[in-house]
């Protein structure tokens, strides 16, 4: 199976040390109400460090390890994924599906055309409430190394690095060279937001709205040399 | 503009005949009220069938030409997507997004394990639904060529087809040769459904939910080769 969960019976949860493992009391309600498990059936544990092993379900909350611990290398290209936050958009699941598809840092922008304002306590709501999303659909996908999250960032701090490549029309092909896009908004970049970039990437033909673009560049980031 | 619509001013609506420019009255109600379009103000217009041109508004409904009319070659490979409808699927979303990425047949399928009974009626209702999405999000990503629509087929008619590759775990990579991916739902293919297949893909080592390898998939299908 690759030293990865992924294809092993049983769901996938995290826990804060291998050592130890103790399942919060939220993944033990999801894990014996939501998915029935039973007392001895198998599922994977891992750390979200690069560490996992195979445990058995015990209704208390302390599993049994079944296996040794496997450590997963880093990989060697770390993948980011920089997205604006607009009115329409919809982060929640834009950071849903780059943690399911293993992009591993996730960066959440403002942009010089997004028109929510983003301060103090709603930014630190908001990513309390993703750090979840980004902790579920880790679950999900067997990951075993969490992603990071960052936000809330300016765009054009964020643009000017020398690896960030902005989506923008009439780009580059996503290719080999690329580990690092950043996904304007519904209203694309300010002219500003484009002269800083250093690199800038096309998505392709069809116009795509913000939150498809950021898939689009998850798949082609963690995919395309497959 | 490589011939394309998109990277053109203002925004994309289909009409039956470019030989006499009449919008429908709810896309013209989209462009009046929503994008508060005003005689005069320019736009893209195709018939859905590779022809489009440049046009202005007229809130009559009756556009009038600004340009020739292009005509975009069909793709050399038409690219096709069918996924597995489940209780938990979201076929919505799947076919916005399938068609925002270009990709050229849609299909809808029953597999083994899909446990909602879709008939008649259901059906009936559903795929006018789904037609009005797919209309939608072509306007919204400026495609040339409306995608087809197909449903709802029965699984193992499908996935017999020579052509037709099964993303499920241990398959190899998406490459040159597919054209054409099939989606299971959530509890995956049946042993029956694997064994009728001809050939199998991977879409990566995370565990993806079924609208989100539905997504991969169109983006490895449209963009893997750019």
């Amino acid at each position: 199976m690759s030293g990865l969960p992924a294809g092993s019976p049983g769901p996938h949860v995290f826990v804060e040390s291998l050592e130890h493992l103790q399942v919060v009391d939220g993944d033990l309600s999801h894990l014996a109400k939501s998915l029935r498990m039973r007392d001895g059936d198998p599922l994977t544990v891992s750390d979200g460090e690069g560490r996992w092993c195979h445990a058995e379900f015990a209704s208390t909350g302390v599993l049994a390890a079944t296996s040794e611990i496997f450590i997963v290398p880093e990989p060697e290209r770390a993948t980011t994924v920089a997205f604006s936050l607009t009115k329409q958009s919809k982060p929640e699941w834009v950071i849903q599906k780059l943690t399911e598809l293993g992009v591993s840092n996730i960066v959440a922008l403002t942009s010089e055309r997004t028109i929510v304002r983003w301060d103090g306590d709603k930014v630190e709501k908001a990513m309390q409430r993703w750090e979840r999303i980004v902790v579920e659909a880790a679950m999900q996908s067997h990951r075993v190394r969490l992603p990071n999250l960052d936000g809330i960032v300016p765009s054009t701090d964020w643009l000017s690095r020398p690896e960030v490549a902005i989506a923008h029309f009439g780009g580059d092909p996503v290719g080999q060279q690329h580990f690092s896009i950043a996904i304007g908004p519904e209203g694309g970049w300010s002219p500003n937001e484009v002269s800083v970039a250093m690199r800038t990437v096309t998505l392709g033909e069809t116009v795509l709205r913000a939150e498809t673009a950021a898939v689009a560049a998850g798949v082609l980031l963690t995919r395309k040399n497959l």
